[in-house]
């Protein structure tokens, strides 16, 4: 049922074309994976998703679990059931959520953007796993491994993830490696709990750890490898900076088994998908396209002069323009709507300058990843690259 | 360009089977106009609308004259253009938000829902016009009868609306009788500007006044079939319950000239759809079916045992329930989603619910008219009415 083939490789870097395949249907890889957090895209019906070419979304099991909780998804008949996407589907662990929830603060170091202690709904980690306080009611939760995997049973997504431990970029090289064999000992637990269960239901994605120190790295590329994971994230700290995040993904690329496909967490930039990509990265997921669409966001291709991958439909220039976002764009906004009324929906806090500004991130960012694929296909992905994002900085 | 052709009468009411013929497409009436207050339904795209067999959409001229602004519109192409919709539109003249936006208590009023005092942003209504405060800035802006017309000319809506004094139900005779003569001044001086402008492009609808008492809405049904109009609609305050409202259309549409086509403002309840098409209208607008539906509310037929036309999705008893919203209802929200699914999305706050239902409460709205014009086209509404609302209450 599960299968990944490498239908070709770059003669200039790790890049590689792809097609995984689930028991929902195939992804032709790169492929962007869209955030349906609470199992709904924001914005965007099924049928919008579909109309606007996405192949695969995400949903988040930490926010499933507590809300409404994976025994009533199982209930319903799992998660594409449930919200009527018959895809290919991903959960997570939950773990991200646990470690970055609260104040918001460990997801922001771990993109790079600030240092910060602990958020508070973080309430212990040990060997066990972590509690937490709900962000819904502060009632009290634990997270072990084996539970993870349990919740996503009854999600029933197609890809799952094992549970790991986040670590802020701060901590030091001697915490790095306590959590790292941490999480390598939270993975075999979590494989054993999937060993238990149907076969060829779902799949088991492994996460790569060890922060920014090329040693670890490769002592967690060979953990994985050496265990059956159907495929690899690349997960822990990628440092505090857009130059470090790039040192750290060749690192942890370096060395992980070619054969699998590698996801990368929370990375959606079309600039570091252009990285990523050239580093074997197959997979991406970010709540960016989304997010952005939400504040007013367009995403653009090439990029602007001042080097923005977008622009704000809510800036004044934009009040009479009746030009689409963009004419070259096929996407459903872009064939019936100007920057104009897209200006003044926003203006006027109306829902659907949020549904159409997300039609049209989600048709960008799936042209961009078919665009690339087919510059794969064609080994030109250089060329592909400098359409996208002009001369390399 | 225009064209109102009766193409059936019912052998046992004033009801009548329509087509109304427009620049923008043609009109089979009855039917119901969705409301797209400031240039949007709120929760669905163009497309959205189409697909549900939407006929024809109403925008409101007092959101749009202050924002963005007719001129903005007229710029940008006039409404059709600006908001991806080629169908038939409607926009109002403005006063009705004029006299109930503040407090929002005409428009209660009006409806017979509670008394009060006239809205504190309405600063003066003389023989010129009103003047009232914007919602938004608080500055100050007077409509006349000519303003509204250019107004509703730079928008360029196919039907457009006399202004009026829309008058709280509790005003005596000798006031209502004043507000009516100073409204039949504004609708000539109305009609007056409307002539002024190209032939063929837009059609005016006057306004039958007089408030509860006959005599007047004999006087004011005399006056508007004496004049040019190319449609009525009936205003004035409908009285302060359901049974007066009902009495107050009947004594408005008796004496109406029955050639021409007739909107009833702001009813959009399915046994008053039913009650207003017996007595002769042919169009109707509420914010109801999509009011309703951003607030979880999802149109039913038949109505449930305590007399509701709608459930709400909020209810606990949906959490668990895999069924659609109606087994037998065929719009995209039906087709994919179930109850316990859209409780969730509901109780997590995702707008993807406020879509869902939008789309459900929209189909239902088109799904009942087109019923209704069936019936009419085989002289079966009473049985359609029991279908719909059981035995006459």
């Amino acid at each position: 049922m599960f299968n990944f083939e490498i239908l070709k490789r770059s003669a200039h870097s790790r890049a590689r074309l792809g097609r995984l395949t689930t028991p929902h249907g195939t992804v032709e890889t790169p492929a962007f994976i869209f955030c349906a957090t609470k199992a709904a895209i924001k914005g965007a019906t099924p049928q919008d998703m579909r109309r606007e070419k996405t192949q695969i979304i995400l949903s988040n099991t930490y926010h499933l679990m507590l809300q409404p909780g994976s025994e009533v998804v199982a209930h319903m008949g799992g998660l594409h059931k449930f919200m009527g996407w018959d895809g290919p589907m991903l959960t997570d662990s939950g773990g991200f959520q646990i470690f970055s929830l609260g104040h918001g603060s460990v997801a922001e170091e771990i993109k790079g953007r600030r240092s910060s202690s602990r958020p508070k709904s973080l309430l212990k980690i040990n060997e066990e796993g972590a509690t937490f306080k709900s962000y819904l009611d502060g009632s009290y939760h634990t997270l072990t491994p084996e539970k993870s995997i349990q919740v996503q049973r009854g999600l029933g997504a197609d890809l799952i993830v094992v549970l790991d431990e986040c670590t802020p970029f701060h901590v030091d090289k001697s915490y790095t490696e306590k959590s790292m064999h941490l999480s390598h000992r939270w993975a075999e637990r979590s494989l054993k709990e999937f060993q238990k269960g149907p076969e060829d239901i779902q799949a088991l994605y492994g996460i790569t750890q060890g922060g920014v120190y090329p040693d670890l790295r490769k002592i967690s590329a060979d953990f994985v490898n050496s265990h059956p994971f159907f495929g690899h994230a690349v997960g822990g700290s990628l440092g505090e900076s857009k130059a470090q995040m790039e040192e750290v993904v060749e690192m942890a690329m370096e060395p992980l088994d070619p054969s699998r496909p590698v996801h990368l967490l929370g990375i959606g930039g079309v600039s570091d998908i252009f990285y990523g990509i050239e580093q074997g990265i197959d997979t991406f997921d970010c709540v960016h396209p989304t997010r952005l669409a939400r504040h007013g966001g367009a995403l653009m291709m090439p990029v602007n002069a001042e080097g923005k991958e977008h622009i704000n439909l809510r800036n004044a220039r934009f009040q009479k323009d009746s030009r689409p976002i963009d004419e070259s764009c096929a996407c459903q906004t872009c064939q019936t709507l100007s920057r104009g009324y897209l200006h003044h929906l926003l203006k006027a806090k109306e829902l659907l300058a949020m549904q159409a500004l997300t039609i049209h991130n989600v048709h960008f960012m799936n042209k961009l990843l078919t665009s690339i694929r087919q510059a794969l296909s064609t080994d030109t992905l250089a060329e592909e690259r400098k359409k996208w994002l002009g001369e390399p900085h």
